[in-house]
């Protein structure tokens, strides 16, 4: 028996989530029964997605139950084996939420998966080469389906998922522009993750700015989008979007809080022929081992670096995330917990 | 030297169109050159993508010229010919604008094409065998790809596009729902066209009166719709979509008039990983052999019964276009020019 500081969701935010929706216990791990194992979490990864999980509202995947540990990826070590194919020591991501320990049922297909750290460090596993790096892929590869020479675009662009659809897209030959929030990303992006240009979303806050700056950041128009984001972003785009343009709608954080943030000129889909899909990445499990092996080598290789930003100790995951949501990150969000 | 009556296009709608935008002028048909024809045309098409035409703005499609003869489809027969595929008395469709008669240079690709009416009558050549048929077909088998048992829908269902959607869906298994104005155009589609359910939407003006009317009509949730109006109509199916469905955009004529009509909750496309997508049926000119061979055998067959509006006379199109705009005709809106 090991204690196990946990954080679940106490309950739902009203509007705006804060750190009173979640509540820390602590709480021994139970017995193993055979065919599970217990794994000592390393990382947790902080994400997006969590925010829509917390409202009860109808959504694509099931409401976070209250009382319950807050869903997530985790990056860690096996401790203690009732499973013939995993042994203590061994290195493993899986789904075991926002806690220190997590009793897995190994067996389950796709709870755990051993990783290699030989090139890749740990924690990247939650990152560039795991769900967020596969959501780059699924959505420039899958939808966008670029061209070499085409302009694509991401919002979140220097978060997890978007450097690693600019490293994606860079090599498929493509003009890659990204839009985050504030000059220290705009530069990490074209300094250090290779955008061909960048603009910052905090000096273009509404549609005509963005739209002007989008313009002068593509000359040629906008082939492929990819929306993390929503509202006036999202606007500025479909006015600068090129016929045929493909938008992979993979988040729309600016709503995820409140009232629906609306699509102001929808006509534009029709005038620009443009498909606008959505997707979530969980749904497609048959890219992922092609996705994985072309973001392990990006960042075996270097040519993708993805930047951290490494909150401290479990009970500094609910400000962590609240910050995430805000864009106070500075790359993929984690907890490091040992 | 034949007298032709003309519509020109005087100048460009401030808001609604309105009957003061068009002039009619009667000029004398030029004598042929070699390798032209001239028509008579039988009837003159209209439909709601002249509206588009009409503005100035950046659109899909070249604006119409001012002082010229509005762009439309025509069907009518050959009276004097100068190209040797052509001879007098042949019936043929082209896009010979809102006038009595065209002179057509015949060697131009697509711009004559003869047509047989031992099966179909020459008008629906402008209908359901003609662009909006294959309108609708474009839309349906390539966008919406539709299983059998899916539900589909289509708004301005009893006009030319959304009747021909009917019978093709309907003859791969669908469960088809439209969408019109008025309780005789709804009657009509249940009664003579073999939709499933048929919903007026002037009896459910409003958002949550619609969506409810949708989900009464689709008790299994909506895989597909077929989008040519726009507004609250697109919102409701938003809410009533299942998971992965496929909207494809035809045309949007609520907002037409003057200010982009919003789309109320865009997320709802990455919630529901929907595709929406815009196209325009002369851009896909490879599908028109087969989708016209299905509806003509559709027509010829008697399971697709298009109706018809004909106004008469050259002089009445600019009030019958209008009245298209405003809903008035039921079925395909023609103009008989003889």
């Amino acid at each position: 028996m090991t204690q196990n500081t946990q954080i679940l969701l106490d309950n739902r935010p009203v509007g705006e989530a804060t750190v009173g929706n979640f509540k820390a216990v602590t709480t021994d791990t139970p017995a193993l029964q055979d065919g599970q194992v217990l794994v000592r979490h390393h990382f947790l990864s902080l994400d997006p997605y969590m925010r829509g999980r917390m409202n009860d509202s109808k959504s694509y995947a099931a409401s976070q139950p209250l009382g319950e540990v807050m869903i997530g990826g985790t990056a860690g070590e096996v401790v203690e084996s009732r499973h013939p194919k995993y042994q203590p020591g061994d290195l493993v991501v899986g789904m075991g939420g926002w806690q220190q320990y997590s009793v897995v049922n190994a067996a389950e297909p796709g709870a755990l998966r051993k990783v290699d750290t030989t090139h890749v460090p740990l924690s990247h596993y939650l990152g560039a080469v795991g769900m967020p790096g596969v959501t780059a892929w699924y959505g420039l590869v899958k939808i966008i389906e670029p061209k070499a020479g085409e302009t694509v675009v991401v919002s979140a662009a220097s978060g997890a998922v978007g450097s690693a659809f600019g490293a994606l897209a860079k090599a498929r030959g493509c003009r890659v522009v990204g839009i985050a929030g504030g000059p220290d990303k705009c530069k990490y992006l074209t300094d250090e993750l290779g955008f061909d240009a960048a603009i910052d979303h905090r000096a273009h806050p509404d549609l005509k700015s963005m739209s002007q700056a989008l313009k002068a950041a593509c000359p040629n128009g906008i082939d492929g989008y990819f929306e993390n984001v929503g509202g006036h972003i999202l606007d500025a785009v479909l006015l600068r979007a090129n016929a045929f343009a493909r938008i992979a709608v993979c988040g729309m954080i600016a709503g995820y809080d409140g009232a629906p943030l609306p699509l102001q000129n929808p006509a534009l889909i029709l005038v620009n022929r443009m498909k606008v899909q959505g997707f979530i990445v969980s749904e497609h499990m048959e890219v992922w081992p092609e996705a994985l092996k072309e973001l392990g080598t990006l960042v075996g290789t270097g040519k993708l670096r993805p930047r951290e930003s490494v909150a401290l100790g479990i009970e500094s995951a609910p400000e962590a995330f609240l910050g995430l949501l805000k864009g106070k990150n500075f790359g993929k969000q984690l907890v490091k917990l040992i």
